[in-house]
């Protein structure tokens, strides 16, 4: 199966936006099993879009259109595509009760009223978080133009509860398809390590990097689920015996939810102190539906004195070694733990930046530690040479402090530990 | 002058890699005055990537190439563009001066040679961060094709450094562009009060929306970025007055940027207390370097508990009206500020779900509420009907919180104003 993808929006060409719509999309086709010849992106630009779906059409199985759906004049992917496959657009009954719906009481405009309208013989998708329905429209014999909304809020609950399984219909075959993820391994190393098993063609093994993990996806397609899952299965084993324990799970979506869960089974609590990070850590662990049975108390203690009045850092600490230091982190660790009742306690100072750093603590360097009733660790995160900015190094340490307690309530090393006023810590490059 | 962009890479295609660098060209062609017709991707293929450079000579007065300059095989942009240009490969002397450099006393593989062979008559760009240059290769009189590298650290300082000075000796007009950022309003009815607007060709007007905001775009090209301005201001100015206060910005990056520097400006600091967002709000404000001037506690009181010993709410208020509910989130606002000093405490109760709702207090209800030396105000989301899941739920709420601070300090109403005891608020759709 062939696809095309053409997005549609003149937010993207000015590069106002970025267009991740058809990464996501390209991620959804892989997975599918499917090729994605090329993505097009035009502008609101009913003669382009025009151009660019004809071309399309010539060689493609599955079109996939991304933005243009909205209520406003210059959203036109739905007419273009309704004129250039000869399907006029109609009333659907379905879509406009679920748009009454989300206006309630509200009155809707006739603009609004538009996105109910959809080409004659199309299946519809609903939106779960919009006005815009999607939907697939029928092409040649076999052939589809499947239009889906620009906003990522929308497009992505909509590939993941209509569109795939719709592909997955079309494709015939079924795909087991299984992502090993890792934190704390670069992409070359484990490309390295695994690199005999990527030249399988079923099932294929194809590592990536993201946001500072790395990924390995397993996908083997097959008649039914399960001779597509029984040719997966010893891959995905292999793979995990080849890297070892920086898997920190198989399908699932993140360090957060791996944490909340093993906590959950060891019937444990979490308690956080975070200042450099400023609440990212809390959130992640939120992220994650039913938190508050592990987690209770988060505190930002983002001025010195939240740290000496909310955690016990002592005054003498902070003025004798300064806010960002494995001491200053493990008296956070201790004391959010021990002051609120926790089986854990996690700390985390550093220089997010892009200001604040100086010679001997330069930006991005951050001390992560975790306290639990017996011992207290440290992992220290040093930039080298390489600042990746705020955003980086705020997400690279939240990921360090879920990593070491996933490691810990595993049973493997999960940092350097600390003695009774040692400051000695596992180091860590940054960048 | 009219462009294209043919971006090069399999993993984009994949989805392994999203397309920033489209975004940045783009971003570059468009503060030039340049149209960009639009984007094509392909993957790390010969034969597609001919096709795509042919069809874009034949439209465009600039192509620009991202991508598939590298050492290896699957590099092949270079090799295309001089079979298609007629312009075989030569040696470029300086280039290969600087690979020297760049190696050193290291030894220089054969494929890492041939990074500095390049179109016949092309004009190298150096590369500041990597081995493979640009270059800009002449095509028929008056077109180039331009050749940059994938990654995104060497290919932004070669596009400030050689690619603008280059292409501003092309000629042509200079755009300046203005995006205008609400909250609060949908799409449908931001179009309907701006709909003559948006029928300008110079400046153009185009509203879209975005993860629960709505943004208006005013583009304006002339001869000089004064004159480009010049016609755009007056048009920003009424779409500013045909939207009122929901207007949180110009060019700006988000409500909490917005926020944070109000409370500079004013000198203010803000103290925060947080139940089903967990932390994003935090994390939205010190997502802004030296948010620490305004802001230094953050407490996220997902227990009971955590918000009676913390924050002072009223065990018999939890007992009586729960935790989700006007009076606790009121206490939590009161208490953040008032405990720690602040001169704004925002408090947020809700359920953000999926699970944990009941009849009284659905999953995507939230209360939020403004504390400050003379006020209180509140707002209620209700879900009517529409639960968007966790993560739109914990989001709007952080956003209407930003949005209550930041209409209180410029002196719009923010909220309902809460009386002694009374629960009475301004209500939302969650939706």
């Amino acid at each position: 199966m062939r696809a095309e993808i053409i997005s549609v929006g003149t937010e993207l060409l000015l590069g106002h936006t970025i267009n991740t719509d058809a990464a996501h999309v390209g991620r959804a086709l892989s997975a599918l099993g499917m090729d994605l010849l090329q993505v097009h992106t035009v502008g609101d630009n009913a003669g382009r879009l025009e151009a660019a779906l004809r071309e399309a059409l010539n060689c493609a199985d599955v079109v996939i259109t991304t933005g243009g759906l909205g209520p406003t004049d210059d959203d036109m992917t739905k007419e273009t595509v309704a004129r250039v496959l000869g399907a006029p657009l109609e009333e659907h009954k379905d879509s406009l009760r679920r748009l009454r719906e989300y206006f309630g009481s509200r009155p809707i405009a006739a603009n609004q009223l538009k996105q109910a309208w959809l080409p004659r013989g199309s299946t519809a998708f609903p939106n779960r978080a919009g006005t815009a329905p999607g939907c697939a429209v029928p092409g040649k014999p076999g052939q589809w133009v499947i239009l889906l909304p620009g906003p990522p809020s929308e497009l992505l609950p909509m590939l993941e509860d209509s569109v795939m399984p719709f592909l997955q219909r079309m494709g015939g075959a079924v795909i087991a398809s299984f992502m090993v993820r890792t934190f704390g391994i670069g992409e070359g190393s484990a490309a390295l390590r695994i690199a005999d098993l990527t030249e399988g063609a079923n099932p294929t093994v194809a590592p990536y990097a993201s946001d500072a993990e790395m990924f390995v996806r397993v996908t083997a397609k097959a008649e039914n689920a399960e001779a597509a899952e029984a040719l997966a299965k010893p891959v995905v084993d292999a793979v995990r015996g080849r890297l070892g324990d920086v898997v920190y799970g198989v399908n699932v979506s993140g360090l957060e939810a791996v944490v909340v869960e093993q906590l959950r089974q060891h019937r444990r609590s979490l308690a956080i102190a975070e200042s450099c990070t400023g609440g990212l850590l809390a959130k992640r662990i939120t992220d994650q539906p039913g938190a508050s049975e592990v987690f209770g108390y988060g505190l930002i203690t983002y001025a010195n004195e939240a740290k000496t009045r909310l955690l016990g850092v002592p005054e003498e600490q902070l003025a004798c070694y300064g806010a960002v230091s494995p001491q200053v982190a493990r008296s956070m660790a201790v004391g959010v733990r021990e002051r609120y009742g926790a089986d854990y306690g996690l700390g985390i100072t550093g220089v997010a930046g892009p200001g604040g750093g100086t010679e001997e603590k330069p930006v991005g360097l951050v001390y992560v530690a975790l306290s639990c009733s017996n011992a207290i660790w440290l992992r220290v995160l040093r930039p080298q040479g390489r600042y990746l900015g705020r955003e980086w190094t705020r997400r690279l340490a939240s990921s360090h402090a879920l990593d070491m307690l996933r490691r810990h309530m595993a049973g493997s090393a999960c940092g350097g530990r600390m003695g009774g006023r040692a400051a000695a810590g596992l180091s860590f490059s940054a960048a």
